[in-house]
């Protein structure tokens, strides 16, 4: 890579930040020289993870989002990695004109991203993109993923604050008794307040959040009208109070210090794992599997001695 | 563990089995000793993967099978992975009652197996019980998994014979043209022949695999009636037929070799990441992570030198 880019991308430059995510999601060995130059700058973006079924309205509310921190002179980063989420083309063009305002703002930076693993699943490279985000610049970096399983719990992994966005007649009262979403989401936002219904999902997030264990930070409630743009001022002074919270609270810093754990242990992972699977082409030849095949060796005492080989 | 245990199962006890199973779920370290000692006796079992939507009606059709190897005096073990199986407890009594019948024959062994990894996805779990029922002497061990992204595509590794399952009205038609789904499945039956709709839906599949390119193995069509149990001795000619395939022919036996390449893979990944968990936890201090918030130092330049510690 050309060094310009680099130094454009951290003067804010939007086009090569762009190509810069590029670059690191398809260079590997690179990348990490890369990572490694950007990452004392990082950690003064506010993180913001956005989960929930789709049809929730999540991107709807990222365009209102974005305009409550535009209002405030603060540079936002989108990332997308819900693949039905109108800024990774999964929907109806109305969305993504809807969008279209934001693109050409030069505080604004929107980026979709190929789902690598399942469903919407954190990356390698999302992990990568946020930092990247974060070293650029942007005040507020918010992840869009869409709420099912897996995902639901490993944006806590990179987010400061998880956000879960919930909307009335979805079935998603049922949703958010499911175990392990109640426990991981800082922030329920529960959107549609226009529609019926809304403020009795509200009030039984009130009552299951009341049930379970104390935290030490009480999860919130909001209620918001991404149709009539209403609520959010409601929502930034959340974000704030979480923002804070993480950062000077005895717990928020224990949180903080569990997920920089997380990062390492991803980083480590994926280097180790590049590195192994060279390994195992270069040493598991055909006549080894042969003979796994015709039962004359088995596969477990192979690994082991492999491994042996491997590990000092 | 005893030793009997191991001795009762591999002379095919059922409740040994069991036991053997749940041993090698819970016992990482020994489980291997016991993976070990049982793999010269598989090979042998024909092992069927039976993918499809929910309500595509996969649990009503291996009852369905299941009668039909029982006629032939052949021993046949159900692996249930799908979370919405009546055999994992997830769908209504009707369905759980209909199973019941086999439960307490001889030759029939049910099994639910936890879905540790995401959607019903193929763990080391599953890998290993297919190989100990295979060296506990049954002909035939059947793979129920849910079929959405991801696992219809793992099913692939573990084996012999993919079957997809479908049925009309489901919306199951658009589901086909999914990429990635025509291509790994060997057999695609079409459930509800007693519906509208399934003729149809198994002239579109026979078109579409017209389309595809010619493979060694042409994926065959079928057309059955749980309800009606109707259409399953074509479907156990099939069957028949893709066991010689893979056993005689050239390409089905590049396609095992390829499996087999997977399954050592799998189990020397399981094996690193053991090893690797309790390193890390070993050499990430405090102090690290500390430094690494400060920023004082990156998380590439720590997972670096962790690994060139570690590694020869």
């Amino acid at each position: 890579m050309h060094e310009p880019i680099l130094d454009l991308a951290l003067n804010g430059e939007q086009r090569a930040i762009g190509r810069l995510i590029s670059y690191v999601e398809n260079n590997g060995k690179e990348a990490t020289e890369i990572m490694k130059k950007i990452y004392r700058r990082t950690g003064k973006a506010h993180v913001i993870g956005l989960t929930g079924s789709p049809g929730a309205g999540k991107s709807t509310m990222i365009a209102c989002l974005i305009n409550l921190f535009k209002a405030e002179n603060k540079k936002v980063a989108v990332i997308a990695i819900d693949p039905t989420s109108p800024f990774t083309g999964g929907s109806i063009l109305g969305d993504r004109v809807r969008m279209q305002e934001h693109v050409l703002n030069p505080n604004v930076f929107i980026r979709s991203m190929a789902t690598r693993s399942y469903l919407g699943g954190i990356s390698k490279e999302t992990k990568n993109a946020v930092l990247i985000l974060d070293a650029c610049g942007y005040d507020v970096v918010i992840i869009e993923t869409v709420g099912v399983g897996q995902t639901e719990i490993d944006i806590v992994k990179i987010a400061d604050t998880v956000c879960l966005v919930l909307a009335p007649n979805m079935g998603d009262d049922v949703q958010i008794m499911k175990a392990g979403v109640m426990e991981i989401a800082d922030v329920f936002i529960v959107n549609k307040s226009d529609l019926d219904g809304s403020t009795k999902m509200a009030s039984i997030l009130h009552g299951m959040l009341n049930i379970l264990e104390k935290r030490t930070w009480n999860p919130k409630v909001s209620l918001v009208s991404s149709l009539n743009n209403t609520g959010f001022e409601e929502v930034k002074k959340i974000f704030l109070e979480h923002q804070k919270f993480i950062k000077t609270t005895k717990s928020g810093k224990e949180k903080r210090y569990i997920r920089q754990k997380e990062e390492i242990k991803l980083i480590f992972n994926e280097m180790l794992k590049t590195l192994i699977e060279s390994n195992f082409k270069e040493r598991i030849n055909n006549e080894i599997i042969e003979d796994i095949i015709n039962r004359k060796i088995d596969p477990y005492s192979v690994a082991e001695t492999l491994i042996n080989e491997i590990i000092k």
